[in-house]
């Protein structure tokens, strides 16, 4: 899967440990992959809220000028991909506002539904949006007179009416609040650190880098309070019928390999997934390579339960960034060719098994495949560990509209001749 | 007057040119005097408005690939000093928000009465504040239900209920407002540019420098409406009997000396000060000095009306700026020493006055006389171009609060003391 | 090996193509990883030479306002790892410099012998040196007045008189020249590009990247110029009794695994040196992992011969960059730890064997084997596809001391002690 | 004189001080206006020079993290308009090399006469130069086995057979050496700091700033080693029958006012040039304004003597830098209106005389004079301070070359047309 569909939005959020921001700042380092659009860490000192939020990279956005003015022993940060709302700074989060509670800063993961239809609502009786986020109109909700005077009930009343993919995490000058919509779409784990620091997050791997202890996931619709007094959770969502309904995109795509996702650690599963789809679809072929980085734990299961010989195919730049200088056309250099290389004397005469997460447009494929019939494949053969992208979805990645998925136009046999494979295969559901 | 309490807001709206925010910028420039904080430009395009907007200077804020992506043939800029609200750059304008009739971009110069009431009105109604901006305040108010169903009446009737110093600009997809408050508190002016371009800008060195003619200033509680029809003048302020009432800061302080605002080219009003000041206070002496640049004129007026010679007693230097690393306290090198170095031949040995606009806080005034005195000043008279400046000004002006004001706390006679000069005179009014 | 030790030049020459500098900017980046300290590229109209050199990434080095400006069909590059001298602008490459014959630019990977003395006497007699590189040395070689006489005479009879490594890249506005030291120690090779361009550079992967089909490697001892008549092949080296001498460092450490260097594919000695470590250093083990990404190719030689299974141990963050803000020691934070994170599902439990290319001062490692300690390892076992470090190599490698490489200072089995393992092998010579 | 033309290089050495470097850096922010291209600080500590060398202005080269580098308690620095050598980083001064006897820095404000002559024979003896200045050729001549044998005899011997214009500073980790070319063509001054320190630089405002206390000139052919022992001074030029030549545009345009130059403060000698200048070309006319601020001294002479008053005709945008965006050639705003904006008041209906330092190609001072035609100037008289400018000047001013220089071209009556004047006065030599 390309960078651009592959992401999300990573949280962070920490009570109870000197220097709360500059711990965030690390929370968000290892939760980069999950956003590179902006980078925001709010801190909370008892008294007022501290904050700075800018488009870029974490390591971009934030100095230590920045760190050393972000006082307190409460943070919460972001990154953000944009699922909703341009490259905007003002869409960056958290977004911090002064409504009659207060002051409060709010992060999100997420995407609401019938966002659209509730902001003209707002609007109507009067409102006014300065950005194009669905954290926004929460923010619009929660200043609600009615939810106001009831503060942490208040609260609860609003997640409640909230329907779609969110992860929440808010902050008051006193308080750490976080929150899990009640179909668990989107990860959310809780960690202790140091003697009584409490961490939230996405992904655990933010966990294992500022040495914090992974005790559970934040359950579905379950809302979490950290202030002085300690941690208090409560559940938001009244009726508990709702079906836990993970992203199965977290696991496949989005978070870190080392990360505990849902329960179960990401590379277990890419294994097993590799596993399968070599039961699924098995070739006679003489190596098993990957695209690098996203097909890497597929590729070892699929070679692993084919008996077929795990090999490195292409060698990653690790130069590839942003600032790139678009070569001339005549050059024929693409983003592609800088990102990669083929090994040739891994490809060359041989019959190929090649590994990857998913193929969305199907450009990015084709030209990885160009590139292993350029360097002598004598086959190639691609296995994809997920079933066909039919269809967005709406629950939070901003998938290419439906138009631009390969697989919601062609059936599987007229992307195999598109992509000019030798054979081609998807993961089952 | 020292540059931090000398700055107001600056405001340039254009319709009907190709690259309005190609000449916004140009407009803005010529302003920068009135506000280094923020700029920013938004254009129209007949669809949506494109914005770009940060702290820093226009010079450091814009680059052509911003003005580039600012299409459209009506922009509005703004430059910002911070009267209400601390550096962010949330509170940069001009504020685009959304709300029930659409998009809109509202820039401000001025500050509002009872703003603070206002806001805990609107939050107890479960507004959300993303700025400390009385702007932001306003566009609430633009939002209300009411006003939207009526669009230009509702513009209006916003407009007749606000209190306090506001020269605005206002866009929308299709429209360019501009209007004034009753009072006249702050200067806008109106002008044509091209064939049929019009320019709302706050002073008419705008108008010089992107070669527009000067038709008129905008009357107080005008309101003005320009789109593809043209442009059309209506009242908003129901009563008219409410006092013009021009802030003379702008005249004294604020306003570049070729500007004309409020009908008079400030150098002369200056000069005319000058003059006035010294007739109320002369002086047996032998040479007249200004603090440049805040002095210049009213020390040429002082010469001329006392006789005694105009010379340059400071050269100042061209390359001061905001990053300069600051001496250690060993060096004795101060702020001043860097910005002002006497003319040594100028002032030994003579009966030094020297001109400027306003005493603040005294400190710098004191850096001054001290320098005077260290080039062999024989005597030091000091004469200010305006009366004592003892109370912060509410509407507009971020004077420091009355206890720092040096003419809030002592007499003349005291401050005379506390300068070492031997005189001092203030205007009287 | 860690990234301080492992890196060398890189070098790029193009000569007949259009935009022969937008070609060099491809080429270096894809050899980057043989200098991140600074980057240049001259290239030659024809009447004069354009340069743009600069520390820092080639991608924050050049814009395209650079490469616009380096007009020329011809052009050389320069990655710079500071073999000698320090991380000053002036160290950067290529130098351009004037003397009798016109302007020269001239780039080098390698490091002189007797370099010092020689800079002695040529001090000596008058001469003056700007930068602290052999580099500067080989140009006032260059200068001396009867090489000059004879140009391309003199240049041979100034290479015969070099002793260490060296590969070089000259350019005049009018001929490329390329030359390699007679023992061969580091690589060059020799590609053609678009229909008649002449491509030289350190490393194959570069030839990938500009689409530049390879010829041969530059010979030890040969020079070739490259001018409008086209390519002359010269041995400058007068008796031919010289060995050729590969540095093993290059395919060890330095090149990228998709490189051919001396005649092989990098990917495949280092296969067969992970081969032959599991031969010689069998152990009882449930999984083999690499330190990545410098152990990933020996690491699954060595799975493949030994039959227990390859996987993934570590994740590499794929953001590690250079300005990252230091953790407060509070924090307990290593940079080892932001790089990469155990995968623990695969580690907990299991007889673990790790494979790395090198060992340098042993606190990288040990930071690893922690990592592998507290992810919950049983066995932890290391396998280095390469001698023991035991001596600084004199000919282009900038490693630590002597005093500073743990394997100088210890025997194997005290090594294994201090890094906690509960083995430890290296390959044999 | 337009700024291009005007600006010389600018040279600040300190002995004896803590914190030598951020004193030098104060010294060369007070002489910026002799040299905007490029800054540098070279500092030495008893045993080795520290050096920091880039573009820019002052403020943009050096930040705090530079001068803490800057170790020592001596230093020099150099602020340097091209006078010869293009933009290259290369080219910026001091100049820091290692030669037989060790390291040296060196800093030149000047031209020498036969630099190519001199460049070509050490060229043809096998030096090589990697700058286009003429300092790099005063370090080869310093560095000839002859001289560096005798160490101060051979500096002495070297600077006798140097010819042309050269105040020099050259720092080694142990001495500060100052020296002035025999005709004293540019300033060179000395001063103690603090309780014993020493200061050398180009111009008195530089003392002033640091507050040092002036002593002295350097005298022509005057050279001074400063050292732990002390300071001091010898005689260079063996015969001293060389006649005083100081160069006239040092005072008529390059120092700034407030400074003293070859014994007189610039102020009292262009109050003197507009005075003469009034008695050679009086006029009748109702107003005497400045082309600020090149023209404000000469001008306020000229109403002194001529009995006209002073007034502001121009205003200076004080936000006037580098990086301002070009405006389309549509906007016709060009470089001129963005610098300076005509008084009206002061202009309309009146016979003006305008007072201006130099007319160099005559284009922007054409510009000047339109503005005043336009604001509605009855009448424009111009007044040079100054004899026309006919030929470049060979002693370091970087004057266009003598066919662009418009008086060198036309005559007097000629220019008067070109410029469209009512009439135009030079000052005779």
């Amino acid at each position: 899967m390309t960078r651009e569909a592959r992401e999300s939005c990573g949280l962070f959020g920490v009570h109870g440990v000197r220097d709360a921001a500059r711990m965030t700042y690390f929370g968000l380092y290892a939760q980069q992959h999950r956003g590179e659009e902006s980078a925001g860490i709010v801190s909370a000192d008892g008294e007022t809220l501290h904050a700075h939020v800018d488009v870029g990279l974490v390591t971009d956005v934030f100095g230590s000028e920045h760190l050393d003015r972000l006082r307190g022993t409460v943070a919460i940060g972001h990154v953000r991909y944009g699922t909703a709302g341009g490259t905007d700074v003002r869409n960056a989060q958290p977004l911090v506002v002064d409504y009659a509670a207060g002051k409060i800063a709010i992060a999100h993961n997420g995407n609401l539904i019938e966002a659209n239809r509730m902001r003209d609502e707002f609007e109507a009786h009067g409102s006014i949006f300065h950005t194009t986020t669905d954290t926004e109109l929460i923010v619009h909700m929660l200043a609600r007179p009615k939810n106001v005077m009831v503060d942490e009930e208040g609260v609860k009343y609003t997640l409640s009416s909230l329907k779609g993919a969110f992860c929440l995490l808010m902050l008051t000058p006193e308080k750490l609040i976080a929150a899990r919509d009640p179909n668990g779409f989107r990860p959310l784990v809780l960690g202790r650190v140091r003697s009584k620091g409490w961490v939230v997050c996405s992904e655990t791997c933010a966990l294992d880098l500022v040495k914090a202890r992974y005790i559970r996931d934040v359950a579905p619709g379950e809302i979490v309070f950290i202030d002085k007094k300690g941690l208090r959770s409560e559940t938001f969502c009244v009726k508990r019928r709702v079906q836990p309904h993970h992203c199965i995109f977290e696991q496949v795509y989005f978070a870190r390999p080392d990360s505990r996702v849902f329960g179960d650690v990401v590379h277990e599963v890419r294994l097993a997934l590799g596993a399968n789809l070599a039961k699924e679809h098995p070739v006679e072929a003489d190596v098993v390579v990957s695209v690098p980085d996203s097909g890497n734990s597929g590729a070892i299961g699929y070679a692993r339960a084919s008996g077929i010989p795990y090999d490195r195919g292409f060698i990653r730049n690790h130069y590839v960034g942003r600032t790139f200088i678009n070569p001339r056309q005549s050059d024929r250099i693409t983003g592609a060719d800088v990102k990669l290389n083929p090994v040739k004397s891994v490809i060359r005469g041989k019959r190929v098994v090649v590994v990857d997460d998913s193929i969305i447009r199907g450009t990015t494929s084709r030209g990885r495949i160009r590139m292993l019939r350029a360097a002598g494949a004598k086959e190639v053969h691609m296995r994809i560990s997920c079933p066909p992208t039919r269809h967005a979805c709406y629950y939070g990645i901003d998938f290419p509209t439906t138009t631009e998925l390969i697989a919601a136009n062609y059936t599987v046999e007229e992307i195999r001749d598109e992509l000019e494979l030798d054979s081609l295969g998807y993961l089952s559901v």
